[in-house]
């Protein structure tokens, strides 16, 4: 089952090759456990997602965030990176899908340049792609491991984003045979197995043909057409100064508002208003850019998508 | 629901007291990543659950394992150890009821006992309690955290046993606020949280009046009756020299054989005979007793017990 779905991204894995996972933040958490060590430095995308940056906290690692732009990570800056660093990082943490806070996704070039300069300086890469199936517009893009010349490269999927969160299954495809065995001994102390009920329903699902395809499309019309609904109501009522990402796929966006607002302030004021959002600082790596924030575009009906956003922009336009 | 279980063994735990786990396992691996740095001692029975051990080792903790007989663990051992070791240890770790691997249960003034001197010690006490409701006989004893004076006693209970281990739901009973705290930030770090659906099945399943109590008591005579063959045909088919614990609940017990006997070499002369037995090595602190296995009675028939023990039997006179 995992199998198929990683051919989908390129990646040809064989089930022995597959590490079954109690959700992907268990993932994170495992890797983390297996690779990381107190004071080595993982690299990532700034912002990044944050669910992974609280993984790698939890042994004490430290994180480094790369230039990012609406491109994705800019090669550029990891090279640059690697080539001055005097501490050589232990992973490279991607989101190249529809990334968690920005929606961006990293360009195919980038991902050609990003696998050649990883593979140069033997930097194991995790690709974390919850989101890849939600894709609105464009072709798929090839996981950063089915780029020729990549090696070490593991692959994260779920099916938290295209059937439930609550079954709580993911899968990381690891080709490194030591290292999968070290992940395995490791999964098992955290919690001996995944429920094995959850992944029979998962299994049972994914296996009638064309269902999990049908659903994705769903999916992939109602977010794409709230998207759009959220970026027209994003162009209709922000005052001048904002911009957002344009996401061509996957749950949010992000905004950033002029010069000197705080989001995290913003959220009292916008909570009495009935409105929320995620502040955009806990994502940053090191210094927080405190004026941006994250909308998601998926969870919520159009009317309520252009109310939201309307009470937005009158609590800015007001301060 | 869970603190009407935590009622059961005599423990008063609000919800808010109560973090829910991904099966034991999770919740032993979380206190393992709070509790534990590298070289911290964590004192336990002798022989110990073999997955705790693991999940402390996972942390660089270091496990010694106590005087343990036929009550149990043996609180002098534990005075004594207390009050000569320059290393204060992190953490207590017992299994009162039916203990894995040996079947045997902790007694009742034993238990008094142990509390005072863990209180008189400032020792956090981790309390696993996956078999408690699989009692054949005699009265429930109270959890250590019920006795008088008992002070940072953790309490871990689960579904697995009474339920279904597939489904991975436990329940940790944390009363110290802090530490839960710390405990609850290290689960959203390891797993998000655990599966919502499971959850829902526990729930529904244990909140209808007696359905619970009414499996339990269909458990309990069944593993009784098993537990009662496999008694008699120890007795019936091992030869002289042979011992082993009479448990009065729970799933296993620990047969010792005549000294000289190395039960992992004797598992591949077992296997050819198509018998399996769980060899005793692993489940010792520092160094093994290598004559010692454990044995499951709740999970075959009466007739593959008689037939696993006489074929068993055969092995032993003949080696």
């Amino acid at each position: 089952m995992c199998s198929h779905l990683a051919a989908t991204v390129g990646l040809a894995a064989t089930p022995d090759e597959i590490v079954i996972t109690s959700g992907s933040q268990q993932a994170l958490d495992l890797i983390a456990k297996v690779l990381l060590d107190p004071g080595d430095l993982v690299v990532t995308e700034n912002p990044a997602y944050l669910g992974a940056l609280q993984a790698f906290q939890a042994y004490e690692a430290r994180a480094v965030g790369l230039s990012s732009d609406e491109h994705g990570l800019q090669p550029a800056a990891l090279l640059a990176f690697l080539e001055s660093s005097p501490v050589r990082p232990k992973l490279l943490y991607l989101i190249p899908n529809y990334q968690n806070p920005t929606g961006v996704s990293l360009a195919a070039p980038r991902r050609a340049e990003i696998v050649a300069i990883a593979a140069r300086f033997a930097l194991p890469v995790l690709e974390d792609d919850p989101y890849g199936a939600l894709r609105f517009s464009g072709a798929a893009l090839p996981a950063l491991g089915a780029f020729p010349g990549a090696r070490d490269c593991l692959y994260l999927g779920t099916s938290s984003k295209i059937l439930a969160p609550g079954l709580r299954v993911a899968w990381l495809v690891v080709k490194d045979r030591a290292l999968r065995e070290k992940i395995t001994t490791a999964k098992q102390a955290a919690d001996l197995h995944t429920s094995s009920f959850t992944q029979r329903i998962v299994h049972h699902y994914v296996q009638q043909p064309g269902v999990l395809d049908a659903h994705v499309a769903t999916l992939c019309e109602v977010y794409r057409n709230r998207r759009d609904v959220m970026l027209a109501a994003l162009t209709r009522e922000l005052p001048a100064g904002c911009t957002w990402t344009q996401p061509t796929g996957g749950l949010f966006l992000w905004v950033t508002l002029p010069a000197g607002h705080d989001t995290t302030d913003l959220l009292h004021i916008a909570a009495r208003e009935k409105i929320a959002f995620v502040p955009g600082a806990p994502f940053w790596v090191g210094e927080p850019v405190r004026n941006t924030l994250r909308l998601n575009f998926s969870n919520a009906t159009d009317a309520r998508i252009n109310e939201g956003l309307a009470r937005l922009g009158t609590i800015l336009r007001r301060g």
